[in-house]
Order: C-alpha cells, then sequence, then structure tokens
C-alpha cells in the first residue's frame, strides 16, 4: 500500500466538500485549496488547512498546476485529487504530479493521453472490442480527394470532429458530399485554435441518438469492474442537465455486455481508478464515444442506485488498495435521478450570481443533495454555475420523478436565480416522463414551449 | 378508498415537515397548523394553507384538539396527521376526530384506549403470544397482604407499574419484599396525580436490559407486516437519545419469530397503521413493555434498512388502501443509526433555545439529516428540544459508525449548544462500539466520564 495521510483537494464547490467527505471516512487529513473570492467556501471548514493559491480567475488559480503543486508541499500533502474540471484530465498536470513523488487520484498521465486524444482512444477501443461508429480509422488524410474518398467510405451524414477535442467543441456535421470539405477545414480551424491541434477525423452521424454511458472502477492489480450504466441524454449545447441510473427500455443483458467489455477495456490498457466510458445509442446500436478519465458530476446516481461510495473507493485505489468488492456484488436497485441545479435564469440560461440569501434544501427519504451552499453566501461569477445537485432514489423510474417533483417542489433559494423551475417544467413534459428521449429532446422542448 | 385530498398537519418542526413531504409524494394538499411563536418554521412554506391555532403554550394549541379540529372544519382538511407526541396518542382526540367525520391517520380510538392502558395492552399481548414478564396479571389487588402475595409470586426484584402511565412516570422499582407497600403507595398516588388513574400492577423487574422494539405496518382488510426491530437502548432518563437497526447481536431468526408475533397480534386486534411494540431484551428473552400507536421519532432508521417510506406507506392505509407490500417483500438491509441532535447543554442537558445564526448540515452518500432548522431559524423555549435528527445508513455497523462520525464532525451549527459533541464522544466510546449495550448505559456513562 502507498501510504497516503494527507490529500489535497485541488477543486472548489460541491465537489471539494464530497471529496473531503470521503476523505474523512478514511481518516485522511485534507487540505482546501482556493482563490481570493472562494475563501468562505462551507467546504473549507472541513479541511484540516487551507491555502489561497490565487486569485478569482481559474487559469492562476485552479488551473495553474504548478501552485496546486507548490500549495502541495507547503502543507505536506501527498496526494492530489483533482475532482471534475480543471486539472483532471490534464495529461500535463499528472505527469508533473508524478514527477513530484506525489499520488495523483486517478489514472496516469499515459492513460491520460491515450485517452485525451479520440483517435488513440478509439484504437484502444476497437482492440478491446468496444463498438465503434464507422469512420475514417485515423486522420484525415490532407488532400482532399482522399479525404473525400475517406466521407464516402463513412457514408452521410457524417461527422467531423477533432482528435483533441471534448464538450462539443471542433465538430462539424455534414449532410452531403459537397459540404465535407468546407467542414473539414473549418473544424481544422477550430481545433487548432481550441486545443493547439489540427488533426480530425470522421465518423457516421446518428441523428438522434441517446447518451449512455457505462461507470467503472478499476485497481492497479488488474482488478476492473463495471457499476451500472447512465442515461445523461437531457442536455443543452452538450452540458448535461439530468442524469438517471438506470437508463430505459435497453435490455439488461445488453448494458451487461456492454460493461463487461468496459471492464475488460480497463484491464486491459492498465486502467486505475474511477471512470467514465460514453456511449451514443441509437437502433439498439451501441457507439463509443469517449472515455472520462476522471469522477463524474453525475456519479452520485450510481450511488444511489448501488450503494457504493465511488469516491471513498477511488482513493481507497489511490493507496494501493486491490477493489473492495468483485463484480457480482455490484447490484443495481430501484432507479436515481439527477437534477444539476445551476445559478442560471431558466429562461435564458444566463449565470446569476449573487449573495444566497435563503436556503432550504429537500430531505427526507431518497432525496440527497450534494452542495456547498449555505444562506449567506455568495455565488461568485468566475467559475461554472453548478451549485447544487438533487439526487432522489425511488423504487422504480415513477417513483424516482413523483419525489424529484416532490423535492424540486420543496428547494427553496432567494437571492439567486436557479435552473429549478425549468427542471419542474422538464419533469412535467410527457417526452422525459415517457424516458428514453435523445440528446435534442431539450434543446427542441425549450424551442417548442418558447416559441420566439 | 376514503377520499382524502388535504391532510391538516397536527404537529410542529421535524415531524411536521416530514408528513408534509410525504404528502406531497401523494399529491394531497396539506394545512399547517402552529402556534403563534412557530409562525415562521420552515415547513409551514410547504403547505397549501397556514392556521394560527393559539399562543406558544402547547396546552392551547398543539395540545388542545378542539382548536385543531377547528382548524381543519375551517380549512376543508379531511384527514388529520398528528405525528408524534401531542395529540398522537389521545384516544379522547381519535374519538372527536372520527365523530367529526374525519380521518386520523392512525389506528382507532378503540385500540388507543386499548392499548393505552398497560393492563389492558398486557393482556391482549398474552392472548397473541406476544412475551411478557412474569407480573400480577391485573390491577394489584388494594388489600395490603393480597398486594404482598402477587409481589411474592412475581418475585424480587419487581418494579410497580402506573397502568395509565408511559415515558417512565408511576414507576417504582422494588428490591425486597419490604419496601413494597410504601412503593405501591407511591406509585398509586403519581400515577393518579399525573395520568388521573390510580390502578398499578407489579412485573419481574429486568436489572441490564436493552430496548428493542419492532416497527409493524397493517391495513383495515386484516393484512398486517412487520419491518425490522431496533434498538434504543442508549436513554437518558427514559429519552432516547441513539437509536439503529438492526439490533447487535440477536440471531435473525430470533427477531423473525418476534416480528411475526407482532404483525399476528396487529391483525387480531383490528390495528391499522404504523405501530410500535417496545420490548425488553435480557438473557436472550424479549419481554413486551407498550406499544406505542403512532409513528416515533425513530422511523427513519428503518426506512433506512429497509427502503420503505413508512410516512407515505401510513397515509395510504389511512385513505383506505391495502398495504403496499407483502411480508416477503420488506428485506433489510446494511445498518442505519440515528443521532438525536438537541437544543442542549452537552454537558448538563440544559435546554439551549435562541438564534441559529449559521447552519451547515452534514451530506453524501449515506447521510440523511430530518430537520426544520434554517440559519435565521430561532428555537423556541417552550417545546421539545429535538431541532434535527441524523440518521446514516452504512454496508455494515462499522461503516455506519464511520459515516455517523464523519457526518458529526461536519455539522456546523452557531447561535444555539446541541448535543452534537456528546454524540461524538459516545460514538467513541469502547462500550457503545461493542454494541448491545443496556438502557443503563448512557447514565453510567456520563456518571464516570465526568464524576462530580
Amino acid at each position: 500500500m502507498r501510504e497516503i495521510r494527507r490529500v489535497l483537494i485541488a477543486n472548489r464547490g460541491e465537489i471539494a466538500l464530497r471529496i473531503a467527505r470521503a476523505c474523512r471516512l478514511l481518516g485522511l487529513e485534507t487540505v482546501g485549496v482556493h482563490s481570493d473570492v472562494d475563501a468562505d467556501l462551507a467546504h473549507l471548514r472541513l479541511m484540516n488547512q487551507t491555502v489561497c493559491i490565487g486569485p478569482a480567475s481559474a487559469a492562476l488559480s485552479y488551473l495553474d498546476g504548478s501552485r496546486i503543486l507548490r500549495a502541495a508541499r507547503l502543507t505536506g500533502a501527498d496526494a492530489i485529487h483533482p475532482g471534475y474540471g480543471f486539472l483532471s484530465e490534464n495529461a500535463a498536470f499528472a505527469e508533473a504530479v508524478e514527477e513530484a513523488g506525489l499520488i495523483l487520484v486517478g489514472p496516469s498521465a499515459r492513460i491520460m493521453r491515450l485517452m485525451g486524444d479520440k483517435i488513440s482512444a478509439r484504437h484502444e477501443m476497437q482492440r478491446s472490442g468496444i463498438p465503434c461508429l464507422p469512420g475514417s480509422d485515423g486522420a484525415l488524410p490532407e488532400d482532399p480527394a482522399e479525404a473525400s474518398r475517406a466521407g464516402a467510405c463513412v457514408g452521410y451524414p457524417l461527422i467531423v470532429k477533432a482528435s483533441g477535442g471534448g464538450g462539443g467543441r471542433g465538430m462539424r456535421v455534414v449532410h452531403r458530399e459537397a459540404d465535407l470539405l468546407p467542414a473539414i477545414d473549418a473544424a481544422r480551424e477550430e481545433a487548432l485554435r481550441a486545443f493547439g491541434n489540427p488533426v480530425v477525423y470522421v465518423e457516421r452521424f446518428l441523428e438522434e441518438p441517446r447518451h449512455i454511458e457505462i461507470q467503472v472502477m478499476a485497481d492497479r492489480f488488474g482488478n476492473a469492474i463495471w457499476l451500472g450504466a447512465r442515461d445523461c441524454s437531457v442536455q443543452r449545447r452538450h452540458q448535461k442537465l439530468i442524469e438517471e441510473a438506470p437508463p430505459v427500455g435497453i435490455a439488461e443483458d445488453r448494458l451487461a455486455a456492454l460493461g463487461d467489455a468496459c471492464a475488460r477495456a480497463c484491464a486491459a490498457m492498465g486502467y486505475e481508478g474511477a471512470g467514465t466510458f460514453e456511449f451514443l445509442y441509437e437502433n439498439d446500436t451501441f457507439a463509443f464515444i469517449e472515455m472520462n478519465t476522471r469522477l463524474q458530476v453525475e456519479h452520485p446516481v450510481t450511488e444511489m442506485t448501488t450503494g457504493i461510495d465511488l469516491v471513498r473507493e477511488q482513493l481507497r485505489v489511490a493507496m494501493g488498495c486491490p477493489l473492495s468488492l468483485l463484480q457480482e456484488d455490484v447490484r443495481v436497485s430501484g432507479h436515481a435521478i439527477e437534477c444539476r441545479i445551476n445559478a442560471e435564469n431558466p429562461e435564458d440560461f444566463r449565470p446569476s450570481p449573487g449573495m444566497v440569501t435563503a436556503w432550504h434544501a429537500p430531505g427526507g427519504p431518497g432525496v440527497r443533495v450534494d452542495t456547498h451552499l449555505e444562506a449567506g453566501y455568495r455565488v461568485p461569477a468566475q467559475y461554472d454555475s453548478l451549485v447544487a445537485k438533487l439526487i432522489v432514489h425511488g423504487t422504480d423510474r415513477d417513483d424516482a420523478l413523483m419525489r424529484m417533483d416532490a423535492a424540486l417542489s420543496e428547494t427553496h433559494i432567494e437571492g439567486i436565480s436557479t435552473l429549478v423551475p425549468l427542471h419542474r417544467r422538464i419533469l412535467g413534459a410527457s417526452g422525459f416522463r415517457t424516458g428514453g428521449v435523445s440528446v435534442h429532446y431539450l434543446e427542441t422542448f425549450l424551442y417548442e414551449v418558447r416559441p420566439e
């Protein structure tokens, strides 16, 4: 076992609080880092030590690996948990942590690089028998004629994707051959600007897919398990808003075959820690999109349906322990739903920072709220607008929907606007209630309900 | 089915909030009643309508059945949920509710009377094969010689109990025959004063028993089930402070036999709703103490281990629905613990009313907090000091203990004193950690740790 006594939590808000809770369960000391505007965040009270690492600008604080490492040295931390976002999938940071002789709670820099490049990730998946869409199988040739041939080979509609991309950037959908070459040029330019890497490839485009993902956990001894699937199709501009587990209307044995393949892929590539394989799902077929080599925002729906504390397990694995459970110990029971409560105007999604003057969180059986909110807390304008995650568990999906609606209606917040009213509207919509909506559902719903 | 559209919640604080949440799940409208000092209680925001029923004095508000009934008429409520405490086991109130043509969420007035009198309750239990202690089997004779004979027959030590009593009042422990008659006189006098009923009886006294109780639920169609057992031995002056489920070190088949007997007893007496059979347990033997014909404060530990929403089930049964589950659907999984967070000085248990100036509730996987607390809420001096219930669920008892300790350490409250520090001390004590302590454990622990 690698000795970990003190964990630096390189994040803020609800996820920093979540990680601090898991550290406490394992008797690990914690170091909280924060920017100057975050000095009064609630979770910092739980930390054994706190360090201010810079000004409000994320680039000069939470995204600055050298400042994080300096804080770790200063406080004697021997491990760093990056949470999600910020530096959590930054291979260069992972490398710097390894070189500093510290433990990063997550997979190695090598794995992050392998999965961070979409072309190499796709190759790795194909090697492990994970289903992928028909595609160019590598970088698209520079030569226009060859690129056109590759496009024709894949078929239309197709999508041009940046190999270094993520979160929907550097993508172009192409419906006919005539539009291919301009789309490639535009995607290359955007990719170069956004990721410093102009390499693009093409894949068949699915019109109305669902977003289905598999949670995995693996240790350094080659043990790897999967912990159920999540449906995260309710998105706006590639940002998930509602997640649930298990996915509606997909046969258990189909999910089990996919989950087993993901676990095998983890073992094959020497994956360590928590991770998520993301898929599109259409016409009873799964197609790999990307792997997230970190904890996900929506991990609580998996915790609610399996009863497994994913963050504690992540930390145990980082300490060099073998997985504390076998695949046959994983049982999915009931149904869980998460609504992301963003500090945004529910009409137009404009951020709504400011002072929270009153806050009442819902509760009771089957209700969990992950949040750093407290009355008197000022939501800063500089960061992601997620201020709370409302998660419910019910005996089945109908029960969970009912509990979510009750929990949303109980949520009371003054001083900032949040997406609570929007979530209630979505929960009342017949499409969502039926279940199995595509990734375009939410934008269509928003458009239909509020025509300009 | 009896039509219920609108439920008046005849209680305050966390339990009123708990009931309002369950009503919302069933689409039932709610009426909140409150005394004048309780006008800004958080749960009232959830109600469809609220009514002030009187001044701070409980006798002139929450304990005044006529005011409650008037509020029900005024607001068109067709059912009343009494919660726990206050009027929840008052047979005269239950009768008045029935006479007003309203539905009381709970058993009938007839059952309340039957179980409210300890002698008749004991007879009913014996008829149903529920284990009872050797005792006088009825009122102790007035004649001193006959009373002495009854005492000798039961054996010493014995306990003199008021038939109309409860909560530890009207009781006297007698270790030798010479002390019996003065004890009977004292108990009679106290019982007459406290309950208006001088009838007493005697039972064998157990020296170091545990408090074990069985949760039951029954419908009007004769279906009755039990939902696991709880250990509530950590008490101070007959007030429970920590409860857990399942009880440590008692064989499952012993509990199952007892639980089945309790369910049969419910069916035999025509019980309807939620109820609890309380037992003492010593030397592998159970002995009936009393039945509580209402929801218990500690019901969440049963909800956490069974996944069943007891208050929703209670309301469904009151609506005339059959139980929504069978005995074989009840599965106890993992271990749950509840700590009662009272607004009291943890050194001397003096009440600590006042303004809550900061409040951070713990959370995360396996943690539930039932509370009406919010920053800015003033805890009034007039009522029970319970301000929050902290409940955790773990894979086993050790896991639950760890989670409770982490949750207590995260709990942050300013402005009032609470029992949080005491709970942390109890959780650290080897006796409690081992488990299976007797009802005298806490007072001994308090005395040992802080000798005068």
